[in-house]
């Protein structure tokens, strides 16, 4: 190790622990203890232009153990971030800096995606190599690469032990993603305690039993070759992704904590911030401190970086020359946009089409959208034939064709979701995942990172209810609606019929701001009459009236969604016979729905009117909201159970008579 | 394989193949396939007594791939469990029956555990074994092993692609769980397709990196003496666990679907049916015929069941005579049962002891309650440092140490969650397992089904809101109470002070009818002046009036949980001042609210009063059931933010200027 090496490790180090030590709070083990990995992958390896954060074809680098964040801050500021101010690195842990706890994606340029959650950040990358190798597929032309970078990952011993890890690591190595690269920040220590008490696989195998190269570092704190010399072992093995075991000392430097679980989250203190900085041979003042040669040799990248950026402009330039349709297409798919009129190729269904399960025109919906948008990609987790999220006539994504579209994402749910996640940090695609709604529960720590962080990405839930039947209540959903409805940021659709479900994935296509979960049944829904009844694209406000009694009235609400909202209709006949006159309100968001100006709700649900019942075959938390303190409720609030549907709708009491009979009730009661 | 043989391992495939046809619904692939690994199993090696489903020395048998639930109902009728009569088998998926599509640990004597989500039940067997062996530890005297038996599980190709398994499986590895065998009835076709499309990695390998030992069997079809060596060897090694891979035929015996996925989850059809039983040399008639031969080979259970149960009733009965102390304690930890006047050793707290984070006052309990409760066994996902869930003086669970009673989940969330529904499928112990409430998401799996199968473990979920400060809103839960109320059959109980944590876990250790989750603090809270105020001991109806204005009124509810409580408290004085009589509830748990009489709930939420103010740190879903169309919030409805906790409290208005305001508003809008 050079001595401006040296420093340039070392400034990592102090600012970490700098900033951690006046924040009082974070976690200084990482950073110390990677840093030097960091330093060379940053300046020798990483293919960024700190001038421009959003250059698609930069590399993604993956701070998985998100809680190093301030690592991942120092080499931001370091290497000549803009946004990423000496103030800002003097505000971690402030309330309104991008400096917070944990790297989160939507507030800090240079953050390739929302960290701490452990787990969550590698198994994000096995998206981003999906979607990079999708693309340059897609794109490349012989001697136009135009898309060619790799995926970086700086993972903890606690990534490897999460169980979203393995099921991404499998997936990985199934698809043979050849630039993905793993650096395993080895250090022995997690926030308890050594990993002797709880860790002792043998981490390397089990990488290779994933058809992973493997490479190992001795002695990642000094070996500054050694980790050189394994990142471009990792650069040029291109037909697996690699993992880099390197042996580290968490917090090195700390005379007293390094190597103890003590340095992993809680910040030095003042007594060992010194002697840690008297050991290592760094001033005590000023804090914050960057040597003058090591700022300029980290600046170095911002040369570098400009660059290989104007290099790659120059070629797209001339790319765009030849393959001008491409360049537009390539501008369009990167802005997230939709082909003008894609919404053309979306059937429309009509009551003689009979009975149709939401999930199988959602398949349909998939299929149509799939001809038309070239970047729509995604799978499910080994459900296709039940989910109907298959792309008929699209190729399959494998290492023999990264053309493929159809992801085989395995009976691994949540890798689906953090690579799904992954694809929509990358950028380029519109990624979708699949399964049953009940296993959203398995999946759903990349589920709320998809709000936190603003995805566009689509989550298609079918079998939603207890209405699956046969399976019985470990498939059965009861409480995952409202389960989902609870993440901020997340808009959950859950449509009635066949026209709604269209309606459904015509906005989730489109909105590019956060994460739409779409509920589907399994079971045949009879496709709603749009010719007597309200148009189905009054869906995107959340709520709307289906149908008003012909004169007068109306005397009560019958409020429901997805499958429930045909039983209203039904039921509404039988209400009508008693001399009650219902309005049927159809609901299939409420997230869009309270998106809607108050006028707008008062008229949907006018607040005089107290007669209310709400269907809903789910828990009906949530729902008092809507049905006020007359309210009645047709919901399912205990678990399921393993009968014929039919069967359970009579034991459960969603039949046309029960309707009838609460809704007398709630006129009498309201 | 001989005559006899053959036709008992036929009887299973064509009991299930029959039994799914009838329902038209179910998996006969998994049946068919794995018929003679489950013939060998139960009939030479578990040791298992028919008449007697809960003799507590037996071996657990885990299903867990649950989908093929026709094989273990078959093994159960044919081996001779009263409750699995011939008329059940073919109610198989019926309303009421106690075969329902997927095992229920709940419903059918003889299952061991609720499956169907794949991954569970092999990781619920880590737990099982875990709890045998620290009983083993606990009760066995030289020449008296009255607890020694094995944990056998029965795991799907898909399975072995679930996080969690990966997660149990590292975690048995290191612990040396040797009485933990696992057969993989590894055939290569999941529900969509075969596994070459998404699942390539090397799964023996796998599984050595972890530690286990690694058998073979390549013919599980036919070679049934291949089959009885690898289970041999399986009993033959307890210093580690051992994985059987036995490849075998998805559908074995099927012409047309054996070995596709056509054959994994859907009926035969009667064509298939009949061409299969042609193959096999089966009768076509009756339907759920049993050779005689073999069902008189397979009550060879009976008889040896008998028998071993009996031998160990004498071997028991001798220990109970030289070691009654043991004995009473026996019967005491099987029943689930606490030792006298245990609750005499927790700690009572007054505000003199200053503000107390109820994380700790947790801990405080845990360790108190360890001393005089010697089955509590458990601990968290290598957060132990900061859920305060270690039981100092207890020693740890590890494979040098059997009797430990702290157990290091590590990273590993999901397998904790599996793991302590296993020991409490086990029974015996009292299992807890710990965690930051956001990180329940992680292991929601597990925690939907110890609700469903009623089981007694204890989830502890600390650091409960955007109170966490700094680690910023990946760390912080919004809506993850919500989420966790919406599941049915589970009790979350979110105290306000440390005499409420105190009763929490009273009733959480006592309550054996199902899984309590408690919803702690990372921050000091105020003990709140019992001799001013209510009881704590109020915990138990769920809402309680903690504080009522001296004379008149009340003229307002502020309704609040946890964390603000005390804020509701510090603002009642301000809007008494306001000349506002305000009632305080503190409303730990909805659910206990939920089971008193409408007489106590209309007590402590007068019906007539509509002025009221909910305040909770967390979304508002659900609350308008108590806030009424009147009621205003102070929730918190968005992700929080990275800040000291005073910051966020000022920023997300929970402040008691704030709630000032809102009742003022509340008063007037009423």
């Amino acid at each position: 190790m050079t001595d401006i090496e040296a420093r340039a490790i070392n400034a990592i180090r102090f600012l970490s622990v700098d900033a951690i030590q006046k924040a009082n709070s974070g976690h200084p083990g990482l950073p110390m203890g990677a840093a030097p990995m960091a330093y060379v992958l940053w300046s020798e390896f990483l293919k960024h232009n700190p001038r421009n954060p959003r250059w698609p074809d930069r590399d993604r680098f993956v701070l998985s153990g998100g809680h190093g964040s301030m690592l991942l801050y120092s080499l931001l500021h370091l290497t000549g971030y803009d946004h990423m101010t000496m103030e800002q690195l003097q505000l971690f842990r402030q309330y309104g800096s991008i400096t917070p706890g944990h790297p989160e994606s939507h507030l800090t340029p240079g953050v390739e995606s929302t960290t701490g959650p452990l787990g969550q950040g590698i198994s994000n990358s096995v998206g981003m190599a999906i979607a990079e190798r999708f693309l340059a597929n897609f794109f490349n032309r012989e001697g136009y690469d135009i898309i060619d970078h790799r995926t970086w990952v700086l993972a903890s011993d606690g990534d490897m032990m999460e169980g979203v890890t393995s099921e991404a690591a499998s997936l990985a190595g199934h698809l043979k993603l050849g630039k993905l690269n793993v650096l395993y920040d080895d250090n022995k220590i997690s926030l308890a305690a050594s990993t002797e008490v709880s860790f002792t696989e043998d981490v390397k195998k089990r990488f290779e039993s994933y058809g992973w190269q493997v490479l190992e570092v001795k002695d990642g704190d000094n070996d500054i070759d050694g980790i050189r010399k394994a990142l471009k072992a990792a650069e040029q093995q291109t037909a697996r992704p690699t993992l880099i075991d390197i042996h580290t000392t968490i917090g090195f430097g700390s005379p007293n904590k390094s190597g103890t679980s003590g340095i992993h989250g809680a910040p030095l203190g003042p007594d060992e911030v010194k002697v840690t900085k008297n050991n290592l041979g760094w001033p005590l003042e000023p804090e914050f401190y960057i040597p003058d040669d090591a700022a300029s040799h980290y600046k170095n990248a911002l040369e570098r970086g400009g660059r290989i950026e104007r290099e790659w402009k120059s070629l797209f330039e001339r790319y765009r020359e030849k393959y001008p349709d491409m360049a537009r297409q390539w501008d369009f798919m990167w802005a997230g946009s939709l082909p003008a009129g894609w919404e053309n190729s979306l059937p429309f269904f009509s009551p003689s089409d009979g009975a149709i399960a939401t999930r199988k025109v959602s398949g349909a919906v998939i299929n149509a959208a799939a001809k038309v948008i070239p970047n729509l990609i995604g799978g499910s987790a080994d459900l296709a034939p039940s989910t109907n999220t298959y792309m008929k006539e699209i190729a399959e994504q494998q290492s023999s064709n990264p053309g493929g579209r159809n992801i085989r994402f395995g009976v691994r749910e949540h890798a689906m979701g953090a690579a799904v996640n992954g694809m929509a940090y990358h950028g380029g695609v519109i990624p979708f995942g699949g399964t049953f709604l009940t296993f959203s529960d398995y999946m759903r720590g990349s589920v709320r990172i998809s709000a936190l962080a603003s995805l566009h990405t689509i989550w298609v839930y079918t079998h939603d209810s207890v209405w699956l039947g046969e399976d019985g209540p470990t498939h059965q959903s009861v409480e995952h609606i409202a389960a989902l409805r609870a993440i901020p940021n997340l808009i959950v659709i859950r449509p009635a019929d066949a026209n709604e479900t269209v309606e459904a994935w015509k906005f989730a296509l489109s909105h590019k701001e956060g994460p739409v979960a779409l509920i589907f049944s399994r079971q045949g829904l009879p496709v709603i009459d749009r010719s007597t009844y309200a148009h189905a694209n009054n869906l995107t406000k959340g709520a709307y009236v289906l149908s008003d009694p012909p004169a007068g009235g109306p005397d009560i609400l019958l409020i429901a969604t997805g499958s429930e909202v045909s039983l209203a209709l039904e039921a509404k006949e039988l209400i009508e016979k008693k001399g009650i006159k219902p309005r049927v309100v159809s609901m299939p968001s409420w997230e869009l729905f309270e998106m809607q100006p108050q006028s707008y709700r008062d008229e949907v649900i006018p607040p005089a009117l107290k007669a209310r019942v709400v269907i809903e075959a789910g828990v009906r938390q949530g729902w008092h909201q809507y049905a006020g303190e007359k309210g009645r409720f047709i919901t399912q609030d205990r678990f399921g159970a393993s009968a014929p549907m039919k069967v359970l709708k009579e034991q459960f009491g969603f039949t046309p008579e029960r309707v009838v009979e609460e809704a007398e009730r709630a006129v009498k009661g309201a």
